[in-house]
C-alpha cells in the first residue's frame, strides 16, 4: 500500500475537472442517476484500483471494488463500478479511468518483462529506474509493484549509486577503490553501487569491492565477460544490467546469469484499454 | 508561457531528491564546482526548456538557455547549462533531465504529426485530448503547444462536448437534435460538438446542426461517407476525427479531407534522449 | 456539482480558525453539546449548502441539509443543521455562515438579473465574467450556477476574446478581418469573440465574420444600430452586451433584442444574511 | 507589511490563467513586446500595490512601482507599470487589476469611514470584523490597513469575545459576572469583550467588569443610553458599537462619544476602477 | 479541539512513509491482518489522541480511543488502538508514536510546571511562548492545552508586545510612555504588554501605564522589587515572568506572588515513551 | 544541501507572523530602517543559516551569510544578518531565529556525541533514526548532516528494517533464516538489517546472514557477548547498537568495539542561544 494524501487525489481530479462537467450542466442531467463501471478491455494484470476507488470516493459515491491491484484478470473484467448522480460520474470519468489505464499499462508491460526474466531465473528481478515521467513517480511506483517489479531507487536521498558524473568532480576520477572505500566508511547501511560505462572499467571497479557494478548499455557479450571477470576476482560482487533494458531484450540479457535488471521502459509502456459505461438507473 | 506555480515546479524537484543527493554527500564533492550541459541527442524540436529554466534557478543555479522551447535543432545541441556546485547539480540533474526528455518526446511527436497532416491541408490541425497521463496535464500542454499542436479540450469546465455516456442520461437519449438545441441555448459563446460512434448517427445528429461532429475510431472510407452525408446537408459542420489517430494514420485521413485531427498518441511518445555532462570547473 | 478539494475547503476554515475557538476554550465549554442552525432570514435562491456540508463534515460533524443549491425559499429558512461539541460548532460557525451568505447573495442577484431579462427573452443568458473578487473564483462559480446563471469565461485558458489590449499588439491592430481569420484557423474548435470598443468599429469587425460581437460600454441606442448592422450584413454573428450591465439596467438592454448580457455585477452583491443560533442540547 | 507566501500569490494566478492566454498564443503574439500600465481612475487610496508587484515578478517582469500601498493619489494615477512579452502581460492583466481594483475598493471605503469618525474623535478606530467574503481574508487585512483601519479580530484563535451562541452553552447563560470572572483568570492576556444584544443586558455584563462591551444593532439612543449606565458604573469598560455600522451611519454614531467601530462594511465595497493599458514597444 | 487539516496530518504521515513500507512489502505480509495498540508506558498526561486517531482513519483503519486528550492516566494504559492489514499497521505506526509520544512530553511537562505554580497560587497561569521548534507550532499548542497551560501569543499578528528590538526603531527608544500611549490608542481591543529588561526599566516603563510587564530573566529577589515598585504605583498593571522560567525554578517564582509565567521549556521536554506492539489477528 | 520548497520555507514564516506583527504596525515604525544581526551565544557547530538565509530572502532582504552550515565558530560570533525596513525584520525575526537555535542544537548536539565516538574509532558513525519530531523530519536531517551525523533511515520506503512488530505478522516469526532470505531475494540492492531485542537471539539472527543486526537497547556487556557471537560465526555481519544511545554513555558502547550508533537523542537536544540584536540605520 502507498498511501496517497488528498492533495495528491485532489490533483488527479483538478487537472481535468476545475469547475465542473460543463457538458453535463448544459444538457441538465446533473442530477440523473446513472451508473459507471470500469471494464479491463483485455486480459492482463490490473493497477490503479485503490487509487481509483480513492479518487470516487471523494466524489462522494460508494464504489464497489471487483479486483484488487496485483491480480491478472480476463478480457472484460469489471474491476470497479459506483452508482451516483451523473455530475459525480462525470466528474470522475475521465480522471479515474487515466489512472487506470495507464496503471494498468506499467503494470503489465512490468509483469510481461519479469516473467521473461524469471523463465531463465526464478529469482531474477526487475527494478525500475528514477526515470519516471515528470509528476508521475509515486502513482509510477504503485503500478510497478502490481505489476510484480520493484524500484531500483525511489529517489536520490537514501541511496548510494556512483555515476561518471559523480565520479568526475571528485579529486582522483578514476580511482574506484578509493571511492568504494570511502563510501563503505560513510555509508555503512547502504550497498554501493558503482556504474560502468565500458567492459574495460571493470576489473578497476573490483579493486574497490563495490556491492553492486550496474552495467551501463553493455552487450550481452559484455555481460558475459564482466561476469568472468567478476567471478575470477572472486569477490561477492553483483551484476546487474541497466540502459535500454526492455521487454525485447530482457530475456536474451537473463541468459548470460545476471538476475537484476534495472530498467525504466515500464514507464513508458502503451496504456491499457479501459472502457468506461454510463448508463441510466 | 504556461506559468507554473512554485508548488508545480517544486514537485518535480521533490519526487526525486527529497532529502538531497546521499552520493554526492557521502563522497564528500557537495562543494566542488560543476558544470552540467543538457544536450539534445537527436535533431528535432525543443520543449521543456522554460521548465528546466525555472528548475535549475529554484536550485540557486543561473542557467544558460540556449535554445527556446518550440525551436528546432541540430542533433548533440546543447539546450541549456548551469555551473555550481556538485550538490546543487545533482539535485537537479534527473528531475531537469526527464522534464526534457519527455517534453521533447511529447514535442517531436506532435511536430512530425502536424507537418504530416499539413502536407495534405496547411491549415490541418493536430489538438490533443484529455488523455493525458495522470498528473502530467500541465507539462503535456506545453510541450504540445512548442510541438506545433493544439489542445482539444484543457479539461471538462469550458468546452462542449456530448458523448453517448452522456446522452444515455438525457430523457431521450437518441434526440441529437432537442440535446443540440438545448446545448445551443445554454451555451451560446461554445462550440458544439457531438461524438458520432458509428456513421449511421451521423444523419440524426445533423439534425441538430451541431458546430462539430467528432467521429470516433471511424475507417477512412466511414470519414469519406461521412463528409459526404455533411456536404448534401448544406449545413456548416465540421468534422473531427478521433480515436486512434497517430503518426502512423493521420497522413491518410488527412487525405479524406478532414482537417481537424484529435488524438492523444503524442502523450505516449518515446521520450527523447537527453545527454547530461557533468565536468569539473 | 463543483468538487472542491480539501485544501479548497480547509482553506475556509483555517484562515477563521487557524488554532481553534479561544472564547469556547477560555469558558471551559468545549465539551458542551449543541445544535447549531442556519437560517436564510429573507426569501430568496440558496447557494453554498453543498460546501457548507463539506466544512461540517470536516469538523466530524454530521449535518442535516434541509436545502439543495439552487432552490428557492421562504423567509427564515432553516439552510443546514447540525449537532455536536461547542468547540466544533464555533470553530465551523462563522466560516459556514461567510460561505452561505455571500454564495446566497451572489446566487440572488443572478437569479433576480436573469428573471428581468428572460421576462423579454425567455432565452436570454446571463454569463459572469472573469472579473470576480481575488480568491474567490470557483466558490463565485458555483453561486452563479446556483442562480442561474452562465459563466463567460472561467479563465484565460480555454476560450477566445480579443480585446484591444490584444489588438495592439498584432501587427495589423485594426485589421480585424485578418485576426479573426488566423483565429478561425488556429482554433476551430472555439468560437471567435472580439470586444467593440465603440459603435464605429463594429462593421469593421463584422468583416471577419466573427461568431460573437462582445459591445462594451453601449447604450442601448447603440445597441440597436449594432444590431442593425449585423442584420444588414447578413451573417449569422450574434451580439452580446458587457461593461456595467446589472440588475438596474438589464431589462432596457433586453429590450434592444440582445440575449447575452456579460456582468460581473453579482460578484459585488451584497451577501444575504443568514442567522445563526447555537442552542445547548 | 503581510507576507504572502508563493502559494497564495500564485492562487491569484491560476484562479484565471491556468493553462495560459489562449488569446494571445492564437493570435500569435506570444513573443510581441509590450508594456502594461495600471492606472487609478478615481483619485482615493491606493492598496494591492504590494501583491500586484510580487504577481508580476512571479510572471518574469520588473514591474515599476509609482505609489506605496496607503497613499492618496490624483484620479488617473499609474501605480504600477511593467514591460515584457505578450504572454506575460497577458497572464497577469486580469489577475493583477483583480487585486488592485478589489484592494483599492476596501481601502476606500475605509479610509472614508475613517475619516468620517474621526471628526468627531481624532482617536477614534475603525476595526473590521471576521466577517469577510471566504477566501479573501489575508487581503481583505492588507486592504483594511493600507485604508486606515484595524482589525478587530483577525481570527477566533486569539482573542475573546462571547456571543450569546457561547453563553447558552455556559452553565449559567446569563450569569455574566460568572463569565467574565473566568475568563479573566483563563485569559488575563486578553481583554475581554463581551457583546451586548440589548439595552437592558448593560447592567447585568457591567458586573463582570469586562474590558469591552460591544453593542450589537443598537441605535444611537441606545448607545448614548449604554454610555450613560457605564459612565454611572465608574468602571473603565469601553464601549463598542457592531452590527449595521457603515459609511452612511457611522458619523452618526461617532457623536454618541463612542469611538470604537466595528464593521464588515468594508468588505463588500464596491470595486475602484483601474484602468489596465498594453501599448506595443 | 485545534482542527488540523488533511494537508497537515498528511505531511505528518508522507514524511516517513513516502512510498510505503519496504521491509512489509519484501517480507511479504502486506495483506496479512494485525492489531497495533498504543500503550503509555509511565502514568502521566495524555495528548496527541485526537491527532493520532485521524491519522490512522487515513489509513483505512478504524481506531478505538480510550483515552481523550487532557485526561492523567496510570503507567501501561493503552491510549487507542486498531486493527488492520499489515501495510497500513505499518505505514502508520512510527508517524503515530512520535505525534504521541512527543505531544505525551509536552503535555506533561506543562501539567507539572503548571501543578507547581497553582500549590502557590490556584489562579497561576503557564503560558507557553513563539518560541516552539520550526515546524510544530500548532501540535505544540494542542499539547499544551491538554497539559492545561496557556499559550502566551499564538503568533505575531494579534498581540502587543514591545521588545526592545521594536523600541530601538521607536523615535524615542526609552519614552516608554510615548510608546505605551500610542498603542493605547492604536490597539484599543488589545492588552498592551511592555518587556522589561532590567529591574531600573520598571519606573519608566510604569508612566505608560501598560497591561502587563513582562519581566525577561529577572531573578526572584528582581521580581519581588519589581511587584513592590507597581504596588506602590496604585496601577492595576500585572506582571509575568519570563526568560529561563521551567519546572526547576517556577515554583520558587510562584513565591513572589507573580501568576503568570511565560515559558517555553515544554517544547523541549524529553517525548513520554509510547509502546507499540503489532500482533497477528 | 537539501532543497526545501517554497512551502516548506513559507510554513515556518506563516506559522509565526500569519498577517504581520501587530506591534510594529501599531507602533508606526513599519517603514523605519534597520539591521538584524543573528549571534551564536555560545561556541560549537553551525546549523540553519541556509535556510536562515532563504527564510530572509523571501521577505524581500539581502541577507549577508558569515557563516556556512557544518563550521564551528567561537561564542558570540554573527552568523547572519540583514538590513531592511522594521516590518521585514520583525516578519522574520523569531521564525529565523527558531530555525537556527534549534538546528544548531541538534547539530551540537550531534557533533559531540560523534567526536566522542570517534575518539575511540575514527570510523565510528552516527546515525540518526526516524524517531524525530513530527513535522521535523526535514530540518532535522540538515542539522544532523552539519553535525557530521548520518541518517540511519530517512523513512520506511527505501531501507529494510526488520523489527519484531513486522516478524509476528510472518508465518514464522522466529524463522529469522527464512526471513533474511527472502529479503536478500527480493531486495538484493538493500541491506538487510535485522533488530534484535536480546542476547539470545542472536544466534538465530546469524544463521540469516544479514548485514547488520541491530541491537535494542542492549548492555555494553550484551553488545560485547553479541560480537563474540559474530566473531565465531566467521560471517562478515555488522553489528550497531541503538535504544537510548545518547552523549552520555556513546564512548562507553565505542569501547565494545562496536561503530555504528543509531541514535534518536540529538532530535531532543536542547536549543542553542541565538541572540537576535535590531538596531536602526
Amino acid at each position: 500500500m502507498l498511501y496517497f494524501s488528498d492533495q495528491e487525489l485532489d490533483a488527479f481530479l483538478l487537472e481535468d475537472a476545475y469547475r465542473g462537467d460543463l457538458t453535463t450542466h448544459a444538457l441538465g442531467i446533473e442530477k440523473h442517476m446513472g451508473k459507471m463501471v470500469f471494464k479491463r478491455k483485455q486480459a492482463g494484470r490490473v493497477a490503479g484500483v485503490e487509487v481509483a476507488r480513492a479518487l470516487l470516493v471523494k466524489l462522494g459515491l460508494e464504489p464497489v471494488v471487483h479486483v484488487e491491484d496485483g491480480a491478472d484478470v480476463e478480457a472484460q473484467t469489471v474491476l470497479i463500478e459506483a452508482e451516483g448522480k451523473a455530475e459525480q460520474l462525470h466528474t470522475g470519468w475521465k480522471a479515474v479511468q487515466l489512472v487506470l489505464e495507464w496503471s494498468c499499462g506499467v503494470a503489465q508491460y512490468t509483469a510481461e518483462m519479469t516473467a521473461q526474466v524469471q523463465a531463465e531465473n526464478p529469482n531474477a528481478i526487475v527494478a525500475c529506474t528514477r526515470k519516471s515521467i515528470p509528476g508521475t513517480r509515486k502513482l509510477a511506483t504503485a503500478a510497478v509493484l502490481a505489476g510484480g517489479g520493484h524500484i531500483h531507487r525511489a529517489g536520490l536521498s537514501e541511496t548510494i549509486l556512483v555515476f561518471t558524473n559523480h565520479r568526475r568532480l571528485y579529486e582522483e576520477p578514476d580511482n574506484f577503490a578509493a571511492q568504494t572505500s570511502r563510501l563503505r566508511q560513510q555509508a555503512p547501511e547502504n550497498k554501493i553501487t558503482v556504474e560502468a560505462d565500458s567492459l574495460d572499467q571493470i576489473e578497476e571497479i573490483l579493486k574497490g569491492e563495490p556491492d553492486i557494478i550496474q552495467l551501463d548499455k553493455f552487450s550481452t557479450e559484455e555481460v558475459s565477460e564482466a561476469l568472468a571477470l567478476v567471478t575470477n576476482s572472486g569477490q561477492s560482487t553483483i551484476l546487474s544490467v541497466a540502459g535500454g533494458i526492455n521487454r525485447n531484450n530482457a530475456a536474451e540479457y537473463a541468459k548470460t546469469g545476471v538476475n537484476l535488471f534495472i530498467t525504466s521502459a515500464p514507464y513508458y509502456a502503451a496504456p491499457e484499454d479501459i472502457k468506461v459505461i454510463i448508463t441510466p438507473l
